[in-house]
């Protein structure tokens, strides 16, 4: 069995469509290859109350929950802040972290205030992430993995922390890709699910050109009923007289 | 008071990173435009119990419940069955959304089959969202707004619906960007939203051309507080040294 994950992503500017969020698809294919189940994701607004909800429902029911947002200097930064609370773990200076932060305002031509400073508090017990772009650092605690909205820097945390953490097999994928609607071949494809029960089988419809077409998605931590899935998805096709395109 | 509301991404291919998902920030600004405060989302797999845990606290928790996903015609869409469970409002055949479905398929290359003709079925009591794209229609039960996960099939939908429901005052915005970082006015900016409580004031980081800056955006649904707002957050970045950047 695969571990899961949750992921929460913290944060006004993603409900407002300000921002584009472009960390879950980058985390969901991450840990596809390692082996663990992105299961749910919820998008809460930086409120206490919210994120409180949200970290306890997920930390409860899945092995480990990632997060973005919030760990900034700024007075809607509250995730460390709060989830000390949720975990009765009370904010602490935590040295390693101070000595990061100063070591690179040193070099800045930003100040090292007390701003700055409060990014070195994190709730009392927890481990942190490595920042290699800003210095400032998430932090794990309990099965939560906190780390920063700003995709680079996101990024560079997720890497560092899926190399620390137990995966279970790696999830493959393989698309079939055609020019006809998924209508005309619904009812085989449920057909072959229903034969690859340990292969999870998606359809998923766009419009290229003005046109509707469909990908058709198998994906099994298994090979070679991966493969097997594949033909059959692909003999079905040509039989309903769809072409099998690129991508 | 503006209404609130949550959106429900229902789809395993957004988990799993495959699929980018669009819909989230076209939904997020169309909502602020019309006076209704998008609080919360959710991505769950396409999984029944997953579905209906989600609904349900969803529902109860906001005055409005948009969904995308899982209304095809293959195995893999689950929602107006999910959803029919649910509320307890059997599938019935909706004889308008039969009648725009045979309509559409006359006149297209593919077959209405069996598998097509399954997206007539909605619970029932529930009433049609147009779908000018394909077709299949969207549909509305209770305070939920069920539309399609294809990107101009949503958008299409979610304009339809928005003419139709109440909004409140719409939500407006200003962003100040400079290339100084959060931290340098963090202190001063958490004085500003004190000020002006009923505006909201995120910062957002970023990194362009590889050095770190940031947006201030302030939102309200008041203009004259936003415009005073405004005004204090760009003397401040001007204050501290920073440059005002367009975008």
């Amino acid at each position: 069995m695969q571990p899961t994950a949750a992921f929460l992503i913290i944060g006004n500017e993603i409900l407002s469509g300000r921002t584009q969020d472009k960390n879950l698809a980058f985390l969901g294919a991450k840990l596809a290859e390692k082996g663990i189940a992105l299961a749910e994701v919820r998008v809460v607004r930086d409120v206490e109350q919210e994120i409180i909800g949200a970290v306890k429902a997920l930390s409860a029911k899945y092995t480990y929950v990632f997060t973005s947002g919030g760990i900034g200097p700024t007075h809607d930064d509250i995730t460390a802040a709060t989830l000390a609370k949720a975990f009765d773990a009370p904010l602490a200076l935590h040295p390693e972290a101070l000595r990061r932060l100063e070591k690179h305002y040193e070099t800045s031509t930003q100040p090292f205030n007390e701003a700055r400073r409060k990014m070195a508090y994190i709730p009392k017990g927890a481990a942190l992430i490595d920042n290699p772009v800003s210095a400032a650092p998430g932090f794990i605690i309990k099965n939560l993995y906190v780390m920063a909205g700003v995709p680079s820097i996101f990024q560079a945390m997720v890497a560092n922390v899926l190399a620390d953490i137990q995966g279970g097999a790696p999830t493959l994928s393989r698309t079939v890709t055609t020019n006809i609607t998924e209508g005309t071949l619904a009812k085989e494809l449920g057909e072959i699910q229903a034969a690859f029960p340990l292969v999870e089988i998606g359809s998923y419809p766009h419009i290229r050109n003005g046109k509707l077409g469909v990908a058709l998605v198998a994906r099994s931590t298994d090979t070679t009923l991966l493969t097997e899935a594949e033909k059959a998805i692909q003999a079905l096709v040509v039989e309903k007289g769809g072409e099998l395109l690129e991508g």
